[in-house]
């Protein structure tokens, strides 16, 4: 079961707003041009245009109108990721920070904020104010996230609450504005819209806690990167959280820095996966998918339910 | 003279735009807190929120509508000089790349994002698509610029064209921008927010190749960095491209790279201000200041005309 037959009868919207988004980063500058297109052909789920379009299924669905939102929130997400690549770029090179390294390193910042920037003017047209207030609130907590994310790296006392908050502003509130602004620019009703937002953040809140447990379980070649990376970089996430309460996993994962080697990080995965931290992250990835679940239920009948029901239960079962 | 005593009539509105640019980067993140409070308060002229005050008062002034915008726009100027200073800094450390640089940066990238998303939500509640529109097409000609600029650096070999297409989106788009959405805000007729808009285009145009004269002529205390450093981070201005012209001096600016020394740029400073380069470069300033001010006759009768012309004249003769 792949995840685009979940959603077939979306198909022929899904190609405009890709040949949009295509579109969209052709800039006069070539450089920029061709580190966006760079971005664009490296593919993605297209999660965000997805639940825009679906969301707008509830309302007065005009593929004009919506697809720029779809277009803007994918672009808003490509930019997020370039920033995110910005100075790893620079620490694999640690110790030869030649002058392309830095030129690289700010065409790239700036390429993310051009990428932005042409998402803003996709939203210019959306003429309901709270879709530019739930826009632009949900970028403020996305950057509050990163600067977090930066801040707690290494940080092995933290709580699960750092990580639940982190990783509703990295991932969840994106996916769970992308509900709600196709909703409002398809004038759903207030209610429903809001419904479609606290989907939208449970099922973000579930598919991040899966990525999560995947930088563990996945094989080098499922993930394009060594199998514990997140751990390896400093990024504590759930499955580690567990482990941190094991006295004996504890130690070796307090211990783990930027040089820690490849077999050290193995032996911790291997350790995991002998107990039950796997288990216990599922499961909490499986409360919040029952919740977005529950709330599916509540929303007005619509053939569209089916699909959001499919894509949570997808969300919890993927295995790359 | 001071800029400030021009528009002394403003002065309890901008104490208020003063007040909420302080509120608006009050964040809950400790770090970033502290580091846009510190650039907020390294101060600055305000240029921004004042042509949006000025443009406002040829319609509905509403110091509380306008008031948003004009925070909006000195916040987008904000986070694109946090942006500007990404890189720099890592180079300043050049040879000795520590952890601590490049968590800077990367702090320093989303302290950016993070202001200028907070632009964006003082902007939600704008109703008029147009000013969504011109803020955001402003964005990414900005975005362009910055690239531009990355690209242009030593190359010698550029035109009068890029360095005029340069100033126009790294500066003079912004200030013409601030003028155009203060008087949308104000629900100025469109042929007179229009005229604003190449009015502070116009002035901005100024402005910069003002900057880029005094970056040759004013002293190292009054630029707080020592003269010629454009020239010698390869930024390559008004005053250099003219001296370009000249057999002599193209021979030594053609050589200047990172390596060159304080002495050597002095030497090209000195040659260049025993040309006329100075001013041909002034004048140059003065026809854009011209066009200004013509812009400004047409305008509707309004007390404020006067202020515009003090302000375009002071920039043109500003000494620091």
């Amino acid at each position: 079961m792949k995840l685009t037959m979940l959603y077939s009868f979306l198909k022929s919207d899904i190609d405009l707003i890709e040949k949009e988004l295509e579109r969209a980063i052709s800039s006069t500058s070539p450089s920029l041009r061709d580190a966006s297109l760079h971005l664009l052909q490296a593919g993605g789920k297209r999660i965000r245009p997805i639940f825009v379009l679906l969301a707008a299924k509830f309302g007065e669905y005009n593929i004009e109108r919506v697809k720029n939102v779809a277009v803007a929130l994918e672009l808003i997400h490509m930019a997020s990721l370039v920033h995110d690549d910005v100075i790893d770029n620079a620490e694999l090179r640690r110790g030869k920070p030649t002058v392309k390294a830095e030129w690289d390193n700010r065409v790239a910042m700036y390429t993310g904020d051009y990428i932005f920037a042409r998402a803003l003017e996709y939203m210019a047209d959306i003429e309901s104010i709270e879709a530019h207030q739930v826009l632009s609130n949900t970028m403020v907590e996305l950057c509050v996230g990163e600067i977090n994310q930066i801040k707690d790296k290494y940080r092995f006392d933290q709580s699960l609450r750092d990580y639940l908050r982190r990783i509703k502003r990295k991932t969840a509130i994106l996916i769970a504005a992308s509900c709600q602004i196709g909703a409002i620019s398809a004038n759903v009703p207030k209610c429903v819209s809001e419904q479609l937002f606290q989907f939208g953040y449970n099922v973000g809140m579930a598919f991040q806690i899966t990525d999560d447990i995947l930088d563990f379980t996945a094989t080098e070649a499922e993930l394009g990167k060594p199998a514990g990376s997140d751990l390896w970089q400093g990024n504590v996430t759930l499955p580690a959280l567990y482990a941190l309460e094991d006295e004996k996993m504890r130690e070796k994962i307090i211990g783990v820095n930027a040089h820690t080697t490849k077999s050290e990080i193995d032996e911790i995965i291997a350790h995991m996966k002998r107990s039950d931290v796997i288990e216990r992250s599922h499961a909490l990835s499986q409360r919040y998918l029952s919740r977005a679940l529950s709330i599916v239920d509540e929303l007005p009948s619509n053939r569209t339910k089916k699909t959001l029901r499919d894509i949570a239960k997808f969300i919890g079962k993927r295995k790359y």
